[in-house]
């Protein structure tokens, strides 16, 4: 059987990529985090909300993300998942455009015993290359 | 002005070069998991302790930790730490052993408002290499 995780990052990425930002929004803390690109991080559900809009946008709506080997570690309430996370999309011209990420992760179990999303960095340690 | 969760790190790491073991858990949730090394992880700070009690040995007694580069990113009263962490060690042929990981560390805001770290992951997503 998959972890939860696991299954509750697949529903996140189908809602991705079919640009259902009211389901995505769903998954993350109130409070949380998403690094949209290296240098720019936004916080709480609106914020995040926007930047997916502006990242499909960005892709000409023709963004498909999904899951490559994963890794959860849990410990106190948290979980730390480690995931190749792929994109493709396709650029201006019409060609296509592959990426894997190395993604880094954390969810929060809430009181209710629901996992949330509080931190979404999909650029992994690559952040240390920067500056 | 250094950010706490990395005078935090730095003290955590002095401790564990002096093996002041006492003062090394002092710095984990008590539910908090450790990854040993690929494939091996502990729960728990009898566990932890062990564990850091177990490396120490391996080394020889003559493992020194420290830090390089380091993001912290917060959200949902979590934080993820990506830090260079380096470790120097002698081998059993006296000769010096000198390793860089990308470490991942994840950390809690407890209530009276003290950063725990939940996850201890010093291998980063170098774990998505193993099996």
């Amino acid at each position: 059987m998959p972890h939860p995780l696991r299954t509750l990052i697949e529903a996140a990425d189908r809602a991705i990529t079919a640009e259902d930002f009211d389901a995505v929004t769903e998954f993350y803390a109130d409070d949380a985090t998403l690094v949209v690109k290296p240098g720019l991080n936004v916080r709480g559900k609106p914020a995040i909300r926007r930047a997916f809009e502006a990242i499909a946008a960005h892709f000409n709506h023709r963004l498909k993300v999904g899951q490559g080997d994963m890794v959860v570690i849990e410990g106190a309430d948290t979980a730390l998942v480690l995931m190749e996370s792929t994109l493709d999309a396709v650029d201006t011209a019409g060609a296509d455009i592959a990426t894997v990420r190395r993604a880094t992760y954390v969810f929060r179990k809430s009181e209710d015993g629901r996992w949330l999303c509080a931190i979404d960095n999909s650029y992994g340690t690559d952040l240390l290359n920067v500056g």
